[in-house]
């Protein structure tokens, strides 16, 4: 497919590309990403977004940081590497598979630190693409998991973006919609607009629209008069960083979406890879929320202003979901029932 | 004040004129509204908006519908004024102000309608103004009884626009808002944007800037967020139509925020007027809810585009609030407290 937009990221010839997802939906632009800087700048300023895809960038982003590197020094190489890594992280608090896959190269690297480094410059991108790889994978069990939540008919919510444009493969919740969609044709996808940065309107909607899908897109608010409508089955949602007792952070509106859906008795799933899992958080009140611009809220695009210039404005880019309003989630290690703490830890020891 | 841009409509040497509310908060135009057709226009287009103002408004628009009437056939004069209320009541179909308003009148001219049309003529703008005049009144009354449930540093959220551009006075929840910030000076306010018009950002946090009030803007979707954090101390919110039982329609969105409020255990107060009960509805069921062009949801002010051109959209201008999810009622008769069919009855008799 390459360059017919339904891929997010791709990496040929040595070079990485990515789709802008700022241009989204009114243009589809690839850009190369050339180096280390412009790697963090894409995924600090959303170019690229998603939980599992800026995991699969930020290895890219590695190998782009030392693939030119000319000394022989290993001490410097591995300073330079450990830079880059540090540097990546700094881009974005919350989501964990950043860290999880960057932490993964650099288990690799310090294994092998003996090897000549130009051996190392090919392992780390040998890892990179593995990561990728997988993730396309990772993908797949998931969609054909939580397929067997969905039933011919159902009416599914979800809020921002967790397609193809999240991750390397299908995505996360959006995977699963896609499978079902696959098997019975007649599914019907209502998609949160996702205020500030209209991730469902400008992402979700049109990955859906370009699929043939039935989507209605509605303003974040109007949800709740849906569900009251009994026109939402169930809710499937991504997720940025899972605690281990399964309280969720995932986009700012995820957790006023779950106290709806428990007071309509309408089933709350979250999909999303292992690598999701945080097990070193106890609970969800340790994981570090983003705050972003008052830009974001105060504009649309940072270019039509929407408010008075002088109001304060509270910007988290991230909620968390208590474990209790959840109904399942879905991984590539299966379906994770109640009583979360300890089936996590027993599908997660599994994989 | 006049032109200060505190005033939202004003009639002035025979004239009537608005400030054209869907130019805030970048510009502060007044428009004359010259006839029926350039009133019904602004209703309908939201230049004029508000539940109580559409009324004040609406009854100005049926004098301008007469006043040059050069006839002396009182059957033709009838005849034109009866299509001038059906027409006005055509414009917006939930707010039951303006039917309220129209109705008030017509009982008037009716009753007088063996008077001569000059005469008929006056009645009419001596009865706009009468709307008018209480209704500033209206506005007090509601904020000193709503002051009482409010205490000093209380964290209040509110949703869409009910202050003075919403009404003649000060408005009405937004009004006790006003009165709390006199009496205390340290209410902190919290404005949700209000997608899709954005009536919060572009309206509430104006007005309150105004007036030097400790306000923070949020998208709709962060206010679950706030109330876990234990920000929010009550939630004020207008309406637009009020059944017997308490059931109350009101902007969309208000609804999701009354049952995140139960959740948190918040109290939720609606604020409203006497002519804004309905008591010919049992139950809100029979509300109808105003459905709004697809374009408001896929831009922003018509003029930006947030999503695909072919997605289909949902977007109701209100949604209705059950009367269980609601703590306490004010009005300009007093609070209204549960059981609320029994004591909306014995109010509204009072009034």
């Amino acid at each position: 497919m390459g360059m017919s937009a339904q891929r997010s990221i791709y990496f040929r010839g040595g070079r990485l590309y990515y789709l802008d997802q700022r241009q989204l939906p009114l243009r589809e632009i690839y850009r190369e990403c050339e180096n280390l800087n412009q790697g963090y700048r894409a995924i600090k300023g959303l170019g690229v977004r998603g939980a599992p895809l800026i995991g699969v960038f930020a290895a890219y982003c590695v190998y782009l940081a030392v693939k030119d590197f000319k000394s022989v020094k290993k001490d410097k190489f591995l300073k330079r590497f450990d830079k880059a890594l540090d540097y990546l992280k700094s881009s974005r608090p919350t989501a964990v598979n950043l860290f999880w896959a960057l932490e993964r190269i650099s288990r690799v690297v310090y294994a092998h630190s003996n090897l000549h480094i130009n051996r190392l410059k090919r392992l780390i991108l040998k890892e990179a693409r593995s990561i990728h790889r997988e993730d396309v994978g990772l993908c797949l069990k998931m969609a054909r998991a939580g397929l067997k939540l969905i039933k011919s008919g159902d009416g599914i919510l979800t809020h921002c973006n967790t397609g193809f444009l999240a991750a390397s493969g299908n995505g996360t919740a959006l995977a699963v919609i896609y499978e079902a969609h696959r098997a019975y044709r007649d599914i019907k996808v209502f998609a949160d607009e996702t205020r500030p940065l209209l991730q469902g309107a400008r992402l979700t909607a049109w990955e859906l629209v370009k699929r043939g899908i039935d989507v209605t897109l509605i303003s974040d608010n109007m949800a709740a008069s849906l569900m009251r409508q009994k026109k939402i089955d169930k809710i499937f949602v991504g997720a940025d960083r899972i605690a281990a007792n399964g309280d969720t952070a995932n986009k700012i509106g995820t957790y006023g979406v779950a106290v709806l859906a428990g007071y309509h008795k309408i089933p709350f799933y979250v999909v999303a890879p292992s690598s999701t899992f945080d097990l070193s958080l106890s609970t969800g009140n340790d994981i570090p929320i983003e705050q972003r611009p008052s830009g974001e809220v105060k504009t649309v695009f940072n270019r039509v202003r929407i408010a008075p210039a002088k109001v304060k404005v509270y910007n988290p880019a991230f909620d968390v979901t208590p474990y209790r309003l959840i109904s399942a989630i879905v991984t590539d290690g299966g379906i994770i029932f109640p009583p979360f703490r300890k089936n996590i830890k027993t599908t997660m020891g599994r994989i």
